[in-house]
């Protein structure tokens, strides 16, 4: 087995894990969250579909993987966790309504001795049902709940090298796939199209390493829908005169790096030639501000200042941490380059900054995504980040 | 806007979730599924990785939509939800510590009149998670709240007409992806090559119609990692003597059909072998056995008749009702093909049949899904069943 990390790092993860559960008065934590899993063990498998966890115990130096039994090999095959610490429940779990994978966690948990404690879930995370938590307090009755949420995401916000080292391996995945997208947009090629040659090469990446998917598809919304961040491709081809917005992820080892740009078919609208340098200057701004020491906050007040001049507002954040992650988001959760957060960046933060903004029958996104270095900030991709022209030479099939 | 289906279709869904709702003794319906969400209202963004909802109310024409600022333009362009119902929530609801958007929705159900009502929540889906659950509860101190989990994908098990066309080009696609992934296997390339090909067909479609992203992505398991099924591509290159199992999904208009095979390049062991007739056979008893009248447990039964006369047995289900869906999972979690499940099959219900077999070193997987007819079975997808042998003429690439 070779996992993606030394063992030292994972170590060390689950040290800062077992550093915040104290902090917090957690002595089991439930994680449930993929990414979670994941990062501390390395468990890797498109199994999350059913109920599974693992376990952290204050005092155990061993975390327990417990899911579903043909499942129990990939967690054998892809994570550091002993053998006899992998748990299967029956498939007659799966999907039931007359039995509910948490009953089995439950019991497990008592009959180790673990069922009576202080014992955190990731509350707010996806997979981690309503249903599950009220299952889980049937079957412990006398454990004592704390919500566990982002506690290992915390722990997640500051990159190893080996971890920046896979997001630039993701960034040159993304550069590809954003300039073969690009290349395949014009009249009469339909968006199915586009996002088919964005997803081939998300996937293949290139020679030297291959892709894997990203937590969220290629969006490309077209036309009207530009107004529309997260529809979805549709089988309409292109048309002169039509704006595309191309936001992707190049992804490798399940760690993400996004970049979004926007392309006119023709000549761009004269709303778009004037939103472009608004945009593109609020974004120099903010990579401008952007080192340690500096909060969240503080970079959304660059932004809105630099827009502002120009007459313009922004409702949604700018941005979030971004890094290791599964469907269906590839966000961190835990920073965003929003008004009153307070996170302070530190080196090795990485962020997607993507301060779109979106109108009525139109709207215009372009983003990078940096990491944070000991004196100001690094951009993951080398993507011309001006608006795109896809001009009469280009949809002639000459390339520039 | 074009919605995928007739707004009399929307309206008999309507009708037949409100009859359960009423069995149930559910007034208002809070629906978070995002399958559950495109089938009632037609719906299709990628949203859900923030919380939003759709709200049925028994006395009600109109639904509401709840959801982030950003997506309320998205509901507004692609569901028949009046203008005035689609209902957003500030962007400092989104991934915050301080804001929950279940309270947003607690004050919306307060406001209108519907918060001291019997209350439905899908409590064991996706994406509602415990945090969801306990701050609904907060917010509406003097509403009962009752388990509406399935309701809607009950309701969707029976396909109408339109649904089982969307299918059949869902199959056409599946077909496809199929025959070029299985092309593309020979010594030398890379897993993520061979994905990368599936992918492009997925999403590519046919000349008539385009392709969409399929629920689970494309499953390539390799080599001993047969015996894991939901293991996902790698970069290492296939070799001489290496098993594949391809699972993939056609989806158009979010309707799936899975197909699965398994591949051996160059000569098969003598154990898949003697493991594919085996299932083979077991494959064309439940297909011959299934008709409207006989459950989902008596398939089990044949099955497991079927394959003991070899002296083999399953532990896992065979297989389950599949169609519309999103993210992280194809199947409609109501019927099961296992041992005591009591679903009586019915005309135009329709099953991912997956029988497959797994060891502690290898496994092999062959799929159909059907649709059951008046008198019998029908089958989505036409590709050759047994496994199949990339032979050195296949190797040299000539395809035959």
């Amino acid at each position: 087995m070779v996992l993606p990390f030394d063992i030292l790092e994972y170590n060390q993860r689950l040290k800062g894990t077992k550093q915040r559960m104290a902090d917090k008065g957690i002595e089991v934590l439930l994680i449930t969250d993929p990414a979670n899993m994941n990062y501390l063990s390395g468990y890797d498998a498109w199994s999350f579909y059913v109920h599974q966890m693992m376990v952290i115990i204050i005092d155990e130096p061993q975390p327990l993987w417990i899911g579903r039994f043909q499942d129990a090999n990939g967690a054998r095959a892809t994570t550091w966790i002993y053998d006899e610490n992998v748990i299967a429940y029956p498939d007659y779990y799966v999907h039931s309504t007359t039995h509910h994978p948490m009953d089995f966690i439950a019991e497990i948990l008592t009959q180790i001795g673990e069922g009576k404690r202080n014992i955190g879930v990731e509350m707010d995370h996806y997979y981690f049902t309503g249903k599950a938590l009220e299952q889980l307090k049937k079957g412990l009755p006398d454990a004592k709940f704390h919500d566990g949420s982002l506690l290992v995401n915390q722990v997640r916000m500051i990159k190893s090298d080996q971890e920046i080292e896979y997001m630039r391996r993701a960034a040159k995945i993304a550069e590809l796939a954003m300039t073969r997208g690009v290349e395949s947009i014009r009249p009469g090629v339909r968006e199915c199209d586009t996002a088919a040659d964005i997803y081939y090469n998300l996937v293949k990446g290139t020679p030297e390493f291959g892709g894997e998917y990203p937590a969220i598809v290629p969006l490309l919304p077209t036309g009207e829908n530009t107004s529309i961040p997260h529809l979805t491709w549709t089988d309409r081809p292109f048309v002169e005169g039509n704006a595309v917005i191309v936001e992707l992820a190049g992804c490798y080892k399940r760690y993400h790096v996004p970049l979004a740009r926007t392309v006119s078919i023709g000549q761009p609208s004269e709303k778009l030639q004037y939103l472009a340098p608004v945009v593109l200057e609020g974004i120099q701004n903010v990579l401008l501000a952007a080192k340690p020491g500096v909060t969240c906050g503080d970079l959304e007040e660059v932004w809105r200042k630099s827009i502002k001049k120009h007459g313009f507002e922004k409702e949604a954040r700018l941005g979030y941490s971004v890094g290791l992650n599964y469907p269906p988001d590839w966000g961190e959760h835990t920073a965003s380059i929003r008004k009153g957060d307070m996170t302070v960046l530190q080196p090795n933060m990485t962020f997607h900054l993507i301060p779109a903004l979106w109108f009525n029958t139109d709207g215009i996104e372009i983003s990078e995504t940096f990491r944070v270095t000991e004196t100001g900030c690094e951009q993951f991709t080398n993507y011309p980040q001006e608006l795109i022209i896809r001009d009469h030479l280009d949809l002639s099939g000459q390339i520039s």
